[in-house]
Parts: structure tokens; C-alpha cells; sequence
């Protein structure tokens, strides 16, 4: 994989999981881009409910003044914002081609929803009277819009899928845990489901959400050596109930403004899946989220070879779908066996199974694990009775494939010139020495391009010094260029 | 129930269903509301992909020249769509106040989906060159905005949301028989799951979809005595098709243009089901779609009858949800057994179960349907054991209670002024003889408000003179004023 920018365009719409629509930056997802979707949302949307979330649905439209209300959330999407101004299209009686009506222009424009902690906490206002009403603990799945001007399927996309969650709490202590909560449920899922390894760690003043007071992210490295932010949990303080006016009677009866979080996960994750497990020849997908977990290629030379090793291939996928495996029989006559491998290698189809003629005599199937391609002949009994245990091997084997990556790309630096060596080379995880100061986040990221990705939660004190101006500093930061 | 528009606002919101937002003609739904929608979309779904549909995602946005080529369905959306003019927003230097900056002006408008038929086959224009990509059956769950100007939660928002499949086939007999099988889906979904009597028909050409060759309904009749379109089914024809020119090589290498369908149901269903089996204390859930089917209120005079009642209570809620029931304990100390019963009945649970101290030393437990507000005491043994049962005679009961409703609301009529005094008296659906022309179908509207709701697929053909001209008529067609 010379250049994986272009590899993963090609992957993306050759596997069928997204593409490029007319509308400059939004994409189409495609069947099998969406069964992957579900999958991920189905194991979050149950983490959600487990731990006393309800799913709501708040408006796609937002007025233009409500997004003003929080100073610093109006600054940090002003730039990004899709806006309705008119409710009406008419034809052109002169050019007779279709434009927005001018006498139906709206009293306020209305933007798209960037993001929805705005109208959202409009609502709560009316949601929220006394501590009773609390903790308020709301989700939704949603489309959002966000300008992007150099959009990348799934990874940045103007407009793109998540779940956003939105909390109201009585007490500062209880949001953060709320938001760390979240945090520990998206690592979770993100390392057991995508067997994607992250480090938890919360952002710099200058990285963080724009109107929050602390934001924590889980950081993952793809095989470009790039970092990718996978989903982030915002303590919001009490910026938004001021904000919007909403307070609560305390079990004293006197009056206080409630905390808040937010958090979200986006279809991004399915760019940070297919890039952290993909190799030359196209997805790699972890079984627990694979839409098709097993693929069986029945193969012959002639109409009786094709009729029993089809037969027998649906009888083996029969067995499996009852145990609960996702299961495809390929036995389309159209394509021969060699384009089917291609074909469903390139899908990251976790095992295939191919049944041929002498497999059938010999009561055998080929096993070929996607990540390995290392083929196996077991007996078909076998086939039937360990498949499941198959899947759960690759899935660990895949997350520790993916952790072995990353630990060798990530490199413990204590001088600026050798980070800037690593950063031009190859990339990764730079774990050095920050003195504090955006001046100086400000200063690496220009001349490097690198970000701080995060202050790691879990990373042990250790005094040293400033890798850019020799100031003191109690603890490695995560430097890294990023998506 | 004297003013039913004013009853159904106020069970809406006070259930818990839905609210009006800040952005006129938009609505927020509520977390109970939500469960109810996240009950519709199970089974619908699972009934698409048991058909062979796939699901995918489409872009939000439609450039405005895609809804000018197919001339009718551009002059059926002009009316009530959102349109996108700028992509970023700035603070005025002068008014401090938030505007859309006019220097990010975009140079084609888009318009956001008021339905997706126009972005989809500008896309299947690429997926689809040959008979082997037919049929192509998609389907997505998504937003789209209707500019409405009188909204009313649920039944008409300016934002709803829905499911669009929209499949593409060789033969125009082929995606006939889709849409005829995706009636039938409907109709069995509505029927057996919402408890919703409903007439199947084809629109007349007046009232067809912008864009259709033929649209399909299933039709029902509210307790207000007005008539809900609860899903449509369209016969595309090869419109679409040769708007965007998709077209395909057919088995002897020949180009034709594919066949259409489009179809689709929304949360306009929540407000029929609403409007199916409310009574004056509120909600009426059927079982199937029931976020919570069972409430348990255990009943207490002092702290230790309150230990008992309420550990027996969560003692057969443990049994029930073992079975699959959807069961709440309400055990909140801060509200009296009156309130609660109020608020399950406002809130439409099917089956109420109450353990009070006397319950307890006998074994029994006071079970009262939904429905019937009929009391009646059982063994705490039988509560267990045939709760599900229960649940699936209320379920019936339901739909029969409602089919006889709308029968006796159904009128098979002969005389233009009983028509006319039948509308005025009651409302209700006016089953009666139609010349066929558009002329006298526009005739009756003007003077009645009444449309003609569908042509029933089911009905007999029978002689008779058109109720408005005297002309010849093969078949009664079904009028009523609707939402």
C-alpha cells in the first residue's frame, strides 16, 4: 500500500460501503457500508439503555439565535454551518429553471444542526424543574452537518450519522462521572467490538468542544501513522444551563443551574475500522461487527460437482445460521471461484469456508481466515462445531495485531528535533514532554502539523521537561497529525 | 371527548409523546414517544429484509436541478421545501447579532429532501447497467422536512420522520407486484401490530404522488371520524428512470429503462394509533408496540407492607420480563396509588397490576386491562403465568373494537345530500358511486372538504350512478375528509 489516501477511496467504493455523492462533501452509504452502521449501533445503543439512557429526537433546525447563545459555541461553528433562509422553490418564469422563492425568505434563518446541544438544552429548560426531574439522560440518533472543505468518506463528511448524548445533572461530581462513564463505554466498545486500541485521555484547552469545560477522547493510530479522534465525552459545566436559563429546586428548595455533558460516536468509526485493520488486498473486518462473518464458496468443474458441493454448502451455512453466525453461500454461477476469494477478501469477510469436490469425498472444508490467509483443511464437523470460537480468535487476534501496531509506532521522544524526524518519517504516536501553554501547542502544531491528540488518563506522573521551550512539565503528552 | 383536536394535543404532550419546538412546525419526541417509534421501526424493518430489501443512506441534500427533472414531482414539492443558500454563518460587525455571511453564498441552492426519489436515481443511475443488478430493492430510514403551514404533532410536522424504499426492477410487471407486496406489508403491519383496521386502494390520479403511475394507500378512520393515509405505495413507472436515464442491458443486450417503486410509512403512524384507540383518559397502546405493557403498583399503608408489596411486585416483574414482557415496577413513594393509575392509563399501558397487603396474604393480585377498566382479582400465579396471554386477547380486542368503529362509521350512500348531511353530522367514510372524471372528484371537494380516499382494491364491482353527475359507475370509491 504505497498511498493509502488513495487506497482507501478505492477500498471504501470498491467494497461497497460508501461513496461520493453529487452534493459536494455528503456521501451515500451503501447496503454493506450500512449493515456495518447497524452493527455498531446495535451493541452502543444497548450500552446506552443498560446504564439508564432513553433515546429521544430533537429537530433538525435550529434557530440562528439559539446557536448564539453560548459565546464560544457560536465561534467554534460559525464556519461550518449549512443555513436555511428560504421555505419555498418556484420556477423562473424567465429561465424557466427552479430557484428558492424570493417572497418565501424566513424571518430567522434556521441552521442545520451541526451538532445539538442548543436545542437541546431549549428543550430542557421545560424538561427540568426540580431535582426529581434529574439526572436527565438523553441520546439521539441523528444526521448533522458540519461544511467540510476537504471531505473524506466517512472519516469527514459535511453531513454524517452519530448518536449524540445529553445529560443534566444536580451536581458537578456527578456530570463528570456521567462523562467519564461514557468515555469507558465507547473505549469499551471501540477495543472489544472494532478491536481498535485507544488511548482515554482528555484534550487540551484548545482542542476541546466548543462551549465545553472538559473534553475526553479515546485516540486511536491507523496504519498511516496518523492519529484519529474516535469519540469524545464533554463535561459542560454549567455553560449551557446559563446559557439557556435552566436551574432546578435543590432538595433545600433553593434554586442552581444544572450540570451537563455531552458525547458522541459518528460513522467516522467505520473509517477508523478500515483503517486500522486493512491490508493490500482491501477491508479487514472484526467478526463481532462484520456483516457477513463466514462466507462458503462451493466449487466444481461440472452440473453434478455443482449441485452437491451447493448443497452441501447451504447444509453447513444452515448449521451455522442456527448458531447465530452471519453467513453468505456465494454460489453464483456467473463468477468463478478465484474472483469470489477477491471479492470477498476485499469485503474483509472474516472466514471463508470453500467446499470442492474432493472435500466432499473426503468430508472436509478449507478454512481461510481473512487476516491471515493462511488455508486449512478441517473436517466438516469441525467447520460446524468450532466456527464461533474461530470468530472470537480473530476478533482478539485482530486487536492485538492492531495493538502491536500502534505500540510500535508510538515513540517516547525527549528532543524536538528527533519528534520532528519521527513526524516526517513515518508518523505516530509521539509521546513527549508539554510545558502547558497553547502558546506552545500553537508553536508545534505550525511548524510540525502535529496536535496534542490527548493528556493520557492512565499515564503514571513523571517529571521532565518541555520537548519545544525546557519549561518543567509533570507528565508525557500524545503528539500525533491527524485526521 | 368533546373537542378531539384539543384532547389529542394535550394527550401528546402530557403522555409524554412529543412537543412542539421553538421551529414552527417541528416537533420533539419525547423518550416515551421515541420507544414507541423504535417499536414500529423493529418489525417493519425485519419485515423489509425478510422480503429482500437492503437498507442504505442518502444524502440529506439535493441540489436543487435534481427536483426540476421530473416535471411533476418538482410542481408537487414547490410548495413546502427548505433550501439551503449559505454554508457558513458570522456575527454582523455592526448588530452584534448572528446572520448567514454573505460572502459563503452557494452557487447551486440545495434543497433539503422533502423525499429522496431524485438523489436515489441520480445513484442507481451508477448501480445499475445490466439485468443482473435487477431487482434492486432499497430501503432507508430517514428525515425529510415538508414545509408544513398548519402542523400538528405527528400527523403533519415540518421534519418526520420515516422509512423510503425505493427498488428498481426489469419489468414493469415486476415492480407492480413490489408495490402491491409492499401494500401488503403495511397493511399487515398496521393491522396486527398497531391494531389499525385499514382499507387497501389505489389513489385516483388527482391524489396520486408527484411522479406516479399509480399510488397505492391503505386508508384508515379516526375516532374524530376523519380519514389517515397510513402508507403509501407507488407505481413509478419508468418516470424516474428516464428523468435521471438509468437504464439497463437486458438479457438479449438490449438498453431499457428500469421500472420504479417508492414507498414509505412515518411517524405520521404514532398519531393514527393515537387516534385509533384513545379514550377520555388518554392513551390506548396496543401490546405489540407497548413501550411498557405491564405496570405494577404495589399498594402500602405503612414501611413494612411497602417492603412486601413492593418486593413481591418486582418478584413477578422479574418473572414477566423472564418471559419477555415489558414490564415497570412503579414503587416512586412520592406519588399515592390514584395518581399512578391516572398516569398509566394517560399513558396507555395495557395491563395494570396491582399487590396491595391484602393481595399478598391471599396470593392475588388485581389485574385491569387497559381497554375495559374492568377490575378483576387473580391468583399471583395466574398473573405469571398468563400475563402474555392476556396481552395478545388485548391486542385483538383492540383491532376488533376498532374495525367495529369505523364499520359503523362506514356509509354506503347513493344520495349527494345524504353524503353532504353525513359529512357535516359525523363524518365518517362515504362509500358511494364516482363518474371517474377529475372534474367531479374536484366538485365534491370544493363543496364537501371531502376527497376520495382510495378506489378499494377488494370491492366487488357494482353498477350504479356517479352520487355528483348521474354518469355510469362500475365501482363505489371511498370519500371522506382527511388529514
Amino acid at each position: 500500500m504505497q498511498d493509502i489516501s488513495e487506497w482507501y477511496q478505492q477500498v471504501v467504493e470498491q467494497a461497497g460501503l460508501a461513496e461520493h455523492s453529487p452534493v459536494r462533501g455528503a456521501m451515500t452509504i451503501k447496503p454493506y457500508g450500512w449493515a456495518l452502521w447497524e452493527n455498531i449501533q446495535r451493541p452502543l445503543d444497548a450500552a446506552f439503555k443498560a446504564t439508564g439512557h432513553q433515546n429521544a429526537y430533537f429537530p433538525l433546525f435550529i434557530p440562528l439565535s439559539f446557536l448564539a447563545k453560548e459565546a464560544q459555541h457560536v465561534e467554534g461553528f460559525a464556519q461550518e454551518c449549512a443555513v436555511v433562509t428560504h421555505y419555498r422553490i418556484q420556477t423562473d418564469p424567465v429561465s424557466h429553471t427552479v430557484r428558492p422563492d424570493p417572497t418565501a425568505q424566513l424571518e430567522e434563518p434556521l441552521v442545520v444542526r451541526p451538532t445539538s446541544e442548543t436545542i437541546i438544552w431549549n428543550t430542557f429548560k421545560r424538561w427540568i424543574q426540580s431535582y426529581r426531574d434529574l439526572p436527565l439522560l438523553i441520546n439521539q440518533w441523528a444526521n448533522v452537518v458540519r461544511w467540510e472543505k476537504r471531505p473524506r468518506l466517512f472519516l469527514r463528511t459535511t453531513e454524517f450519522l452519530w448518536q449524540e448524548g445529553h445529560t443534566a445533572h444536580a451536581t458537578a461530581e456527578e456530570a463528570l462521572k456521567e462523562a467519564h462513564q461514557m468515555l469507558d463505554i465507547y473505549a469499551d466498545f471501540v477495543q472489544n467490538y472494532l478491536a481498535i486500541p485507544v488511548i482515554k485521555g482528555r484534550k487540551t484547552p484548545t482542542e476541546r468542544f466548543a462551549g465545553a469545560e472538559e473534553t475526553f477522547t479515546i485516540e486511536t493510530l491507523l496504519i498511516d501513522g496518523k492519529a484519529l479522534q474516535a469519540g469524545t465525552s464533554h463535561f459542560l459545566g454549567q455553560n449551557f444551563a446559563r446559557a439557556f436559563e435552566v436551574q432546578f429546586l435543590n432538595e433545600r428548595s433553593e434554586l442552581e443551574y444544572v450540570w451537563a455533558t455531552s458525547w458522541g460516536v459518528s460513522t467516522r468509526l467505520i473509517g477508523a475500522l478500515i483503517l486500522s485493520h486493512g491490508d493490500e488486498k482491501g477491508l479487514v473486518l472484526p467478526p463481532r461487527v462484520a456483516p457477513i462473518q463466514v462466507v462458503i464458496v462451493p466449487v466444481w468443474r461440472n452440473d453434478t460437482e455443482q449441485a452437491e458441493t451447493t448443497a452441501a454448502a447451504h447444509q453447513l451455512a444452515q448449521a451455522l445460521q442456527a448458531q447465530g453466525v452471519r453467513v453468505k453461500v456465494d454460489d453464483d454461477p456467473h463468477h468463478r471461484p478465484g474472483w469470489k476469494f477477491n471479492e470477498w477478501e476485499l469485503r474483509g469477510v472474516p472466514l471463508r469456508f470453500v467446499i470442492g469436490p474432493k472435500d466432499l469425498s473426503a468430508g472436509t472444508v478449507e478454512v481461510t481466515p481473512r487476516h491471515t490467509g493462511q488455508k486449512q483443511s478441517v473436517s466438516l464437523d469441525q467447520a460446524r462445531t468450532s466456527a464461533k470460537e474461530w470468530l472470537e480468535t480473530i476478533q482478539k487476534e485482530l486487536f492485538e495485531r492492531a495493538k502491536k501496531r500502534i505500540e510500535a509506532n508510538t515513540h517516547r521522544v525527549d528532543s524536538y528535533a528527533e519528534m520532528r524526524t519521527i513526524l516526517e518519517e513515518k508518523g505516530g504516536f509521539i509521546l513527549a514532554h508539554w510545558d502547558g501553554t497553547a502558546e506552545t501547542e500553537l508553536a508545534i502544531k505550525e511548524e510540525t502539523g502535529a496536535t496534542i491528540r490527548c493528556i493520557p488518563l492512565d499515564a503514571p506522573p513523571e517529571e521532565g521537561k518541555c520537548i519545544y521551550t525546557g519549561r518543567p512539565s509533570q507528565q508525557r503528552v500524545v503528539f500525533a497529525k491527524a485526521y
